[in-house]
């Protein structure tokens, strides 16, 4: 498809939090679209958001106006607010979402009118500091937007899409939603909730020694460092993806006590073994895509 | 105590992998001593060190040469060598170590001849790039030096590992060897085996779908970074504090097991009030030392 795809065309973006805040930017910024509308139930983001040059308003019946319209609140508002702008939107347009779980999105925008088109959206990245103050145009660049079409979605719709995720810099990446949620609970969702118990562990030992927190150093707070999560954004997540975070959350479970017992028994044979391979395997995903023979160290340090 | 303390001495590391050679690179750089001698049983380390101007040998006997002693080996190694280097080092010398355990290291120490003078010590910085062509003059700058005097450790002694400590650009704090291991287990045993737990499962599930490390992005790689750190090291740091860890380990285990089943259940209050419990704490502690009442947000990204 041409980039001529979005000339003269109107993008609603529905919450300009970090994620939406940082769309919004991205594509003012670029100019792809004629107008970029965000809109806010929050006044005051309104308002931040209009002293960076961006039209917003509260009233999201201007979701009416927009040729694309983006969900980017918390996944469980996204939920809620489907059928809503579903019944709002004009015929043909185009409605998007950029939510973390992806399987009960796409079973409600498979409710939506016949007449709209949909396609389910993630863009793989982020920050702990939420909100608009905290977009960035930047955000997106060169970072993984996971697209999750459904079967009414055609494929001209995919293709708009694909090529609204290229013009912020992303490189889209078609993934069933299914899938998507099995996935991202092991590379995702298990990892935030593997530093929360970090987190709440350390916290739970710092009352008895008042030292613990001094002897913290790099390598705690990098595996600490996804607990700063907003619990709020993070709990839509885990409710709507609870069978694959539950598994997951087991299977580390039963690893941890596998690895308790090792080295309580001292079986150090299969203690090397697997922690060697867990040291190969990220070794190996720390190099950056296209370099597969030369190992590329990691410079940040550790203890 | 006077800076001049280190003049016309000669100190003797052993073992320059990153450690020791960031030591005997900071000391050589900084001018601190007469003489920096670096003993590694590798010829090539050896020659390695020699390149970057560090007089090195493979003899261990050339230990009797110094006025201070650092053994910087893995930690099994340097309860080894210390009955050896013990035997080896003239009277009055030092002896110290960089040992990320410390209990078993402090009780070898004092079983060597009253002649000496012992102290442990574990700098709280590393990469996980091993090795002396990682090392670095300046890994040690900022970091929390620990200190584990033991009794028979004379006041000078401390003093002079003190200012050892702070020539490098490290901060000194005392810390009973004990109290060390148990505070270690939460704040750096634990978050390797998390991270390397983390790697193993999605290592086992990559099996099942190839997509799924195209789905990890930077909240993944920072929660599972410390898995790369050498195994035989984390070994020896395993192995030299067995119940502390085994403890933190089932600890952690009962923690998820207790996250699955509420996600499981929809426990959203008793879900909600843990995890933002959590993000207060991880943001509490991410502020720069000295800052208590401005948020310092981290500028790093994650999904």
């Amino acid at each position: 498809m041409t980039e001529d795809a979005f000339q003269g065309q109107t993008i609603a973006i529905v919450g300009i939090g970090l994620m939406g805040g940082s769309l919004a930017l991205a594509l003012k910024e670029r100019g792809v679209f004629q107008n970029v509308l965000a809109i806010d139930r929050n006044a005051e983001t309104c308002a931040d958001a209009r002293a960076r040059g961006i039209e917003a308003t509260s009233d999201l019946n201007a979701v009416a106006r927009a040729d694309v319209i983006v969900l980017a609140t918390p996944v469980r508002t996204i939920l809620e607010l489907l059928p809503r702008v579903g019944a709002l939107a004009r015929a043909d347009a185009i409605v998007m979402d950029v939510g973390s779980t992806k399987r009960d999105i796409v079973q409600a925008m498979s409710q939506l009118p016949a007449h709209l088109q949909v396609i389910g959206g993630h863009p793989l990245c982020g920050k702990e500091t939420a909100g608009f103050l905290s977009a960035d145009a930047n955000l997106f660049a060169n970072t993984v937007f996971v697209l999750t079409p459904l079967a009414r979605t055609s494929p001209q719709t995919l293709a708009y899409a694909q090529s609204l995720v290229q013009r912020i810099g992303a490189r889209p990446l078609i993934v069933d939603a299914e899938r998507h949620d099995w996935i991202l609970a092991t590379t995702s969702h298990l990892p935030y909730l593997l530093a929360a118990t970090l987190m709440m562990i350390a916290d739970e030992r710092a009352r008895d020694d008042d030292l613990l927190f001094a002897l913290a150093a790099s390598g705690f707070r990098d595996t600490s460092r996804l607990a700063a999560s907003n619990p709020t954004m993070m709990l839509d997540i885990l409710m709507t993806n609870r069978a694959n975070v539950t598994e997951a959350l087991r299977a580390s479970a039963r690893k941890l006590k596998v690895l308790a017992s090792r080295i309580e028994k001292g079986e150090e044979l299969e203690l090397r073994e697997c922690l060697q391979s867990a040291a190969n395997q990220r070794q190996r995903i720390s190099r950056p895509v296209g370099q597969v023979t030369q190992r590329t160290p990691e410079p940040k340090s550790h203890y």
